[in-house]
């Protein structure tokens, strides 16, 4: 894992550019959508985009940095509710960046999927995780159900990441989706090839093969 | 509710800027669409845009000014056939900005659904509703019957307004969406919103989770 | 209906214009659709795509000037294969442009519609269409088999559009869509809104109401 | 045939312009999709993408230029895992330019699809393939298992090449598509035509046309 020593400015325009390609795309509409990249592992501290803010007109000055425990450090404005969420992963992962989005397929199959993941197998596209070297990878995402309470309910995640240690990613049940990678562009990369897969086996039930 | 002092001149831009982000995602085509901002309460003076106006092509010079009648007080154009919709909006709802798209979603879902209303329960999207604070929140969307004359339907909007206090937006059968918010940008977002559940929920509709 | 004054150069960046539009949204990709605007109505001329242009990059030399025999009186290149089809309906409509574009559902609802014509009817966006003043408007758009010679098969298109005098397109099987407006500003428009209905036809099949 | 006399420098830019653009439509999103066009014959010397790179920040300094074993002669960057099927297929079409994306809908119909290939006919969106003069053309794209070494597998590419020496294009299965043409520009028209009628016959699937 390379060392993190961007500064925060550079982090936050790199965090605002990324913002509006999710919102370009349709995965960050209205001010749905939350995205963080670590300043520094010692002390932690996270970049992270301020609540309640347009994912299209978003700018590098509505990122706020927080500490561990959620505090805001530098920046103005209130961290996203689910800051503490992102300090999970963050933690768990060794991660150096989090990325949720909000996509329209996405939000379709963590509703009507009826078991606690969903499988995703057998593409090439999975290549595109971090780690994976051939199409025939079963990726699992964990499907945890929504609450109001993240910082509550961190454990609860923290506990499925621990259960689930090669997953890269997890979904929300009628919410979204979570990844993560070692540096911005890794996550960024890794939310395009997870939605991307998302999208495939969410159309593909809709198509009549004997028709 | 803030106060509305933003003049005319930039509203009209401001409201431009909107109409083409909306005809970008194909939520205004052709002439569709129409979108309002108050530019003073007392007396009432309404920020629309002008009839048979290409959305693509949307600029503040297309935008007019009307009184509490639908009279032409500033700039050149017709108000929209529906101003007298935006008027009785503003007015039954102290709104600051009312926007009125034509998306495919909306126009299927207004046509499909046989109740007086589509219910949008469960989901964190509609934690970006003004007010709304949990997704447990369920959100009722009356639907209206589509006339000609919106002057003379004017009362019946307003009575479906009274009988859903809390409701952010209403369709029209076969033809679009109506929402507001306290200024522009909250109504952009909540446009955003309820186009992305409204398209969740048809999109729903087409795949066969058995299959 | 105006007199028609622009000059040939205007027209064809106009042209150009609107081509890399309807690229943009996927309704001409490859080389596909072609457009059409009169320069001079006595003796009559007509500005039109050349054959085999990338409509992603389609500027105004790639638009060249014929004669209402199909000779090139202006520019450089090869006129679209479709050209008759053009003279054709610039004639029988008294059309100031002519449209033809290629999209996914246009390409699907013709193939798939038994009948000789496709019905649309009861939806706001219908008066968008020149004249329509009603959303109880019945726009049906005649379905033509596709051939591979234009030229010999335009008494054919006549008199379809003889038979249809209210049609404001026409669909081609498997092949694609063509209207027309007294100019290019209101051809656009239509195009936009035909396109547009097209596809709520056919994703409004893929939906199952019940589930 | 023309000549090929494009400098590596130039290639290397037209390049990065195509691949942003197949980035933009989805079509190779995260990493996906890699692209190559010949910079000479004698000896063959090819450019192409380098493994790794997002297709969204593409431009000519990720692409690099590699002998006819896969050697990289000139930038800097691993050459992409499938450069050996582009130099398969440069060898074995006498191609100038070989485009391989990622599409949802050739990723779905790849994996649906049960026998060796997809059969496409009677649409005109064909005649924009190279040397196709009607739309009753029938196009087959055969449809290849996924593997993970090309470069141990590339005999059996070039027996499916010599097998359909008519097809414009093949499928890797949950994959993508691989086109070519003489020149960059042609293979560009060929992989939107071919991922126009990939969603075409994928979205008919989704389609009750008697509901």
């Amino acid at each position: 894992m390379p060392a993190v020593s961007t500064s925060f400015a550079e982090l936050a325009g790199e965090l605002a550019d990324v913002g509006r390609q999710c919102y370009a795309r349709g995965w960050a509409l209205g001010t749905s959508g939350n995205f963080s990249a670590v300043v520094s592992r010692d002390p932690l501290r996270l970049a992270i985009t301020a609540s309640g803010v347009d994912k299209g007109l978003l700018s590098g000055d509505q990122i706020v940095e927080i500490d561990d425990g959620g505090k805001v450090m530098a920046g103005s404005g209130t961290p996203s509710a689910e800051a503490s969420l992102h300090l999970t992963i963050v933690r768990a992962r060794r991660a150096g960046a989090v990325l949720h989005t909000h996509s329209i397929w996405s939000t379709i199959l963590s509703d009507r999927t009826p078991d606690e993941g969903l499988a995703i197998e057998g593409y090439e596209m999975l290549k595109g995780l971090d780690g994976v070297r051939s199409h025939e990878h079963r990726e699992w995402l964990p499907i945890l159900d929504n609450v109001q309470d993240w910082r509550a309910a961190a454990p609860r995640v923290e506990a499925v990441l621990t259960a689930h240690p090669d997953a890269h990613g997890f979904l929300i049940r009628r919410h979204g989706l979570y990844t993560w990678g070692r540096h911005l562009a890794q996550a960024k990369r890794q939310v395009e090839i997870l939605e991307f897969l998302i999208e495939v086996m969410g159309r593909k039930r809709g198509t009549a093969w004997q028709a």
